[in-house]
């Protein structure tokens, strides 16, 4: 792997792994709390299973994409291009998975009598939303990331052919 | 590419495919009806966003794997590899998104006051259930269709190189 091919992947490696650690911040710290029929309600990240989730995988990846910088580019291709492979499904997965949920928590669902919470509680709502920003960066980069490793092992298989 | 390579690809492909048009099948047939309050209430999976995300990947999963049976393996390693990657991102996106509404659509979440409906509408429950099992069938199986392909593709470097 020259140069050419190996600076623009730490530089994806790098931003994607600040994404991941901001929208980890972003979703940790979302946090709001609505006075309802008299009653304190609060709204924490923690309260929804895939909230947590997307926590999880946001930690993981920022953790990943840090260990993967210490990583010899020509030793490691295949475990490196599967483990890439294998976040990005996560990532994909955690992702999709709150924007759901989040789309519920903006709109609610009449059909199904769920009331959107937004409105009582703008501030952690603004929070998640600018936590999926993040985490919607981060998804694409590690596209980007497995679609420029697979050109590259593509285009050895190509030249060596 | 040799036949201990190619037919392990087809048969996954031809699986997948089978798995995702099971899914769009028990999705868009899950409907069922409830008296609350006086009111008839109808659950049907185009009444939520994410579920309607879910039939249409599935749709086009579906053509785009018995379309892709048609291709010569030998010709286009590059534009197959390429989207089934993508079809694999879109995939997992409209499972997980539709698990996460599952989920609350099962368990309901009490801190946004959002009741659980499956104990209203069991008939549409079991089967949005069954089509996410036939969604995850989907997903594992184009993981490991990129796994397997990635995999050829590496031992190709390695062989030649």
């Amino acid at each position: 792997m020259n140069k050419a091919q190996w600076i623009p992947i730490i530089v994806l490696r790098i931003v994607a792994m600040a994404a991941a650690f901001v929208a980890t911040l972003l979703m940790i710290t979302s946090h709001d709390s609505a006075k309802v029929l008299g009653m304190t309600f609060q709204a924490k990240y923690n309260n929804s299973p895939t909230l947590k989730y997307f926590v999880i995988v946001s930690i993981i990846t920022t953790i990943y994409s840090l260990a993967t910088l210490f990583v010899p580019p020509k030793k490691s291709r295949r475990p490196i291009l599967v483990l890439d492979l294998i976040v990005t499904c996560f990532l994909i997965s955690s992702f999709s998975a709150a924007v759901g949920v989040g789309q519920l928590g903006k709109q609610g669902n009449s059909h199904a009598g769920w009331l959107p919470i937004c409105g009582q509680v703008p501030k952690f709502c603004h929070h998640v939303s600018a936590a999926l920003i993040a985490g919607f960066v981060a998804v694409i980069l590690y596209v980007l990331l497995l679609l420029f490793s697979l050109n590259n092992v593509l285009d050895l298989v190509a030249f060596k052919a």
